[in-house]
């Protein structure tokens, strides 16, 4: 096998995943099967477990990806920012991957109700989310934007139920046109107190 | 077969509801077999499919069963009081049947998620819920309870928005034990605003 540099092992890296999202979304946990990795990924299963594991490694790493990039949207425009996000329709979306990165979660969830090895293994990695959403609430808090009367640590899991019902919500297939107002009440739950009507 | 009074059908009807909604909820609706059924009903298929037509029918009567039973809960208490339940240590319930209703109230997700026939029929079911919870807040709004600047629909959506992340987050295994500060900033949230603190 030749020497490769790391920027090369990146990309390969990056295709592996990117091909993965979009086939764990449309076929769930056991019905991406390897054959279909191939096919999305482009890539032989000689390259693609030469760079994860297994199977099982390759979808964690892929939930772990989508938890950092969603922690980052959550670092610089909040979580509620992501929850519009999952409502807008798909050419709407500020993230490209939204579509994909949702059909993750719900593997995600589905797993972790199922599968008790997986929920361990999980729930190390969760904390990210939590730590991005608090980190960014204690900035706003700094900020003057956050109610000062409710500890942080509330408001972040309060954030947290909620974007579970809507992901929850969006899973079902049950209408969410209706929601942009219940997340307006979201947002002004947690900010500082000021009426505007 | 002779003839019985109707409180005899409603008593054995109701039997049939309590073991079933047990068996659906230990072992999920397709693990629910005939045989399983009848061994949590205490009674035979034949007595079972005399007053359900199928496992389906009985199923969707369960739920709407739950959906009912929730709703008076609602209605007397709010939405708020049905999230606390579901918190609560099995021997602190209000209801009895809150275990149960969970998991009945978890395979109705499932199936919403996986089969759009199912989700057709539920549809018109789970408006009975949303009636309940905005009939109480119209009331709670008339006694003055209620904040007035957000219309009783999209707190009605908001509170059930929240629900459906709880309902998800116990059906993940996750902590649940920080809930309560949580639900607190859920009700002060729908009601009229007075700081406390």
């Amino acid at each position: 096998m030749p020497r490769v540099s790391q920027d090369h092992l990146d990309a390969r890296r990056r295709q592996i995943l990117d091909g993965a999202r979009a086939c764990f979304a449309r076929h769930g946990y056991e019905g991406a099967t390897v054959r279909r990795l191939e096919e999305a990924t482009s890539l032989s299963r000689g390259a693609i477990f030469h760079h994860f594991r297994d199977k099982e490694s390759l979808f964690l790493a892929l939930a772990e990806d989508d938890a950092l990039r969603m922690a980052d949207v959550v670092a610089e425009q909040g979580l509620v920012q992501v929850m519009r996000d999952l409502l807008d329709e798909p050419e709407k979306r500020t993230e490209e991957h939204a579509a994909d990165w949702l059909g993750t979660r719900l593997e995600v969830s589905r797993r972790l109700r199922t599968d008790p090895d997986f929920r361990a293994r999980w729930a190390e990695r969760s904390e990210q989310l939590t730590a991005a959403t608090r980190q960014r609430l204690i900035r706003q808090r700094e900020a003057g934007n956050l109610r000062d009367d409710v500890d942080v640590t509330v408001l972040t899991s309060f954030l947290e139920l909620v974007l579970e019902g809507l992901v929850s919500h969006l899973a079902m297939g049950l209408p969410a046109d209706d929601m942009e107002p219940v997340l307006d009440l979201v947002e002004e739950t947690v900010r500082r107190h000021r009426r505007n009507s």
